[in-house]
Parts: C-alpha cells; structure tokens; sequence
C-alpha cells in the first residue's frame, strides 16, 4: 500500500494542531514549577492530607511532616498511594471527605487538585470540616487549576454543579465535579466565611494558604 | 438538583481510572529526565534540527551550538517554533523531510520524536539524507517514544504504515504514521546500514547517537 496519503494526513496533523502540540511541554513546565513552590510553603508538624488519590503529593509532605495522615474515597488510588509511600511515618485510609469529620486536629491541612472537585454549594460544610481539622495556629494549604484549564476540559451544561467530562483509556465515560474559580472568587469565598486567605497564581494553577476564623463565627 | 448522583459518578471515575491517573506525573517525570540527558550529549558545531515542531528543543541545541538550522515541513509549527526562539544563531525553514537533499553538511544532525513517524519503508532513505547532512566526524544524535508509549496510543490495523489516530480539540481525527521500534530492533536496522550505533533507553523513551558508514557501503 502507498503511504503518501497517510503522510499527507499526518502533515494535516501537525498543522492544524500546532497551538496543542505544546500541551505536554508546558503542563510539566507548570507542574514543575508548582511541585517547586509547594517545597517552599510552611508545612510542617501532622499534616492531614485530604483526597491524596495515587500518592503523587505525599511523599513530599511527609518529607517536611512529623506525620502525614493522607485520606481518599476511593480504595483503587490508595492501593497505588500505599505502594508508592515507603515512609514509615504515612498513615492513609479511606473516607468519603463529604460528610466526614476528622478524627484529630492538625498542624497542616493539604489538599492538591481537590478543591475544584468540591460542589460551589458544599463548599461551606467542606471549608467548616477543614476548619475542625486544624488545632489552632494550624494552616490550610492547597493548590488546583486556574480557569485557564477549563480549555482542556469538556464542560458539560446543564449539570447539578459545575462538571467536566472525562474519558478512561477504555472509551468510557463520566462526569465529574470541576469548578473553575479564579483567585479572586475563592478569596471572596473564604473571606466571607471568615478565613484569612492569601492565594497566589503561577503558570495556569494556584497556591493558596488560609487560616481559619479564630472564634465561632 | 442534587449533586448525589453526579459525586458518585465523580468518584466512580477516580476508582475506575486509577491506574490512569499517575500518567500526566510519570510523563513530565520522563520529560525532564530526557531534557536532562539530551543536556549532556556531544551536541556542537553547526546543528541541523530535522522536524522542529515548535521549537521546544531547538533552543537547548542553540545553546550548545555554533549554529541551529532547523526545518520542519508544517508552516504553522514553525511559526510558533519562531516565536519562541530569540537567538540569532537559529535559522528556520519550511522543507518536506521526505524526498528533502540537505544543502550542506552539518556536525550534528538532531530530531527528537520524528524517527518514529517514518514508514519502515522509508528508513533507508532517511538514514541515507542524514548520511549526506553530516559532516566527517559528525553525529546523528535522536530521541523518541519507546515501546511502551504504544499503551497510550489508538494504534490502527490495516494502514499503509504502522499508524495511530490522533484527535486535536476540536474533535478532529488524523491517522499519524507511528512505528515503535525497541532499542535493539533500532540498532539492527542502524547496523544493516552500516551505521555504529548507541542507544540509551530510559523512562519509556530512548536517546541514540549514531556514526554513518565512512565509506560508501
């Protein structure tokens, strides 16, 4: 068989998808860059680590932590965060953090990539968990896309809450949870109920650090 | 509307796609890696840079060499490959790599994850064009997917060449030429050329230096 055809459409390729071919480039520069200033944040004593998923953040916060206690809903992701996690000082288990209330208090509460997962009208409760989870002087730290992902999403209309679609390597299908709030909408949101926040944004994600209200509010 | 149904379905795909879900991590991971390597291979003198593509490479060479030349047949990949690249010792231009004569030679002849969009049947041929673009003592110094990229891959049956479909965003499809070739069938094709060959595997990709045959063979 002749392959001019198939090299004409593979020319097609790179053409029309020039502005994607970088994708990769700059999502591991992005990556990169935010893996480097979460090494700089102030995480410290027992840190509890809110939907850890396969374990990708914990070994780094374990690397700064007295303790890491790193929970996720779904048993799959922390067979692989297990797997991954040698450090002797890691505890995961497995909760659904809607609804759930922490056992103990901490030092640092982290969650990465989780916080766009969170319903806009659960957020409240979400925030109020996290607020029970920190002993006093205690931090919430935790980093997530920008709306600029939303490009690479497939939103869907019309949801319960705001949602993307996403795709397994076996063609199926699911809607998730993704809401896309800039810097300045999450600062108004725990600034309303009574945090102290300060978000920082770098190359498509953000970083933020939040302190909970001192009294009841 | 409740959001019950959409968060089970939300944690259905963090079950389902667990293994999945590590991928985006382990390729930045594989990326710097082989960004790093390539900083430490023999790349000098005047380089010729064969597909380009959006010139994330093209400065890495640019800082090692006296001169970039550096071609790729797609109009639009080059323009954003000259967008990105300040230094005046990097010179762009359009050429169809397929049928294509260098006009001159080069101590470097570089590409990085093109050999695997060449037709086996046209390796030959190719091999013979890098031949003629590189100066006595110089390099054919590339990097590409190893065989385990294929897992990630919507390989086709039945195509003039071992091929792949590729969607961009806006759900466009194009069948792309993709050969996976391992690093001992590589240097079995490279030596029944007559070239003298080193390759590296790592990561999921491999780095190979070769030497063309100092006599016509």
């Amino acid at each position: 068989m002749d392959d001019d055809a198939l090299l004409a459409e593979q020319m097609a390729y790179y053409r029309a998808g020039a502005a994607e071919y970088d994708r990769p480039y700059a999502e591991c520069e992005a990556l990169q860059e935010l893996l480097a200033a979460v090494d700089e944040l102030p995480i410290a004593g027992d840190v509890l680590e809110l939907a850890c998923g396969t374990g990708q953040w914990t070994p780094r916060l374990a690397a700064r932590a007295r303790s890491v206690t790193a929970v996720d809903a779904a048993a799959e992701v922390l067979a692989l965060a297990r797997a991954r996690t040698v450090s002797t000082t890691v505890q995961f288990f497995e909760a659904d953090l809607f609804g759930w209330q922490p056992p103990r208090r901490y030092d640092t509460v982290f969650f990465a990539f989780w916080l766009s997962h969170v319903p806009l009208t659960r957020l409240p409760d979400f925030w109020n968990t996290v607020a029970a989870a920190l002993a006093p002087g205690g931090k919430a730290i935790f980093v997530d896309d920008g709306p600029a992902a939303a490009a690479f999403e497939e939103v869907l209309a019309n949801q319960p809450a705001p949602a993307a679609l996403r795709r397994l390597d076996d063609g199926s299908q699911y809607r998730i949870v993704k809401v896309f709030r800039d810097a300045q909408a999450l600062t108004d949101d725990l600034t309303r109920l009574g945090w102290s926040v300060h978000i920082r944004t770098m190359a498509g994600n953000f970083i933020g650090i939040a302190e909970p209200p001192t009294s009841p509010g």
